[in-house]
């Protein structure tokens, strides 16, 4: 089953992100906002209660923490993606980190960099017209992150929640 | 802001749900399928914490079960919905109580009847005709209960998930 662990920003950042993916996210239907941690990987059902145990060990040792986001930055030319950059955000790379090491351990080609996506799979012409309109806007909003989510995606491609873990460190 | 708690089955009687739901749920991108534990509800964000922690003490009672679904029912003429019903329910019907106790205690007009909605807001020749045809079928679908799910509304209307509450009762 493919599998993927996220972090929902609270309902203002939601709802303000989904103003902009209603237009611009093809996959605005198949998951609510969000901060990816750990991309789609695939887990045997026999390997979900080691996962589960290590993703719960990480939980114990983080602590919440607040982040920032106050203006919109894209991948172009990697990949055709605007998005809600991540500020103070070393507590977002920590956690990757963790969850990616021992058994949830994936190499990736792309270098991890905290997001909230706003819109993909554009076509060139149009990236260029949105992110030209958005990348001088400057907003003010922060997030209490005290949680993270196991999710997996079914076969219509939407996203099930899986299992909460609570940030629940000193 | 608006919460609702639910169990989502697993993946298998998700994926066969949705081969349905999406021709016949308008409800189909805002949510999962699932079984509504306790129908949408107003929580202030100071009445949270201690809802959370009325719904940790209904999860920390409570055992995982199996529930069994062979068959489609409707709600007409009361509601134009059809769905699949939940078989040997009492299990769900007590955790639908021990939930609706407490700080979480609502008044409903509506009989509590487990159920996984297929369609929804149907015209009544439409469910006629799509129920005439669902209601011969047998299936055989099982699926686990090991946990329940704290959910809030987006504007959109879609749902996030808050928390998981692990059923961890002997």
């Amino acid at each position: 089953m493919k599998y993927g662990i996220v972090i929902f920003p609270e309902k203002k950042v939601q709802d303000f992100v989904n103003s902009y993916r209603k237009r611009y996210d093809p996959h605005y239907a198949l998951i609510p906002p969000h901060i990816t941690l750990k991309e789609a990987f695939e887990l045997e059902d026999s390997q979900l209660p080691h996962a589960i145990e290590d993703l719960d060990q990480v939980s114990r040792e983080a602590s919440p923490f607040d982040i920032n986001l106050t203006k919109v930055s894209t991948f172009y030319p990697t990949n055709h993606v605007i998005y809600v950059a991540v500020e103070e955000s070393e507590h977002v790379y920590t956690l990757h980190e963790k969850i990616n090491s021992g058994m949830l351990h994936h190499e990736s080609g792309y270098k991890f960099i905290p997001h909230i996506t706003i819109g993909q799979k554009m076509f060139e012409d149009e990236l260029h017209d949105v992110y030209g309109s958005l990348r001088m806007n400057r907003f003010d909003l922060q997030t209490r992150v005290d949680r993270f989510h196991l999710l997996y995606q079914l076969e219509n491609g939407s996203w099930t929640i899986y299992q909460t873990f609570l940030l629940r460190g000193n």
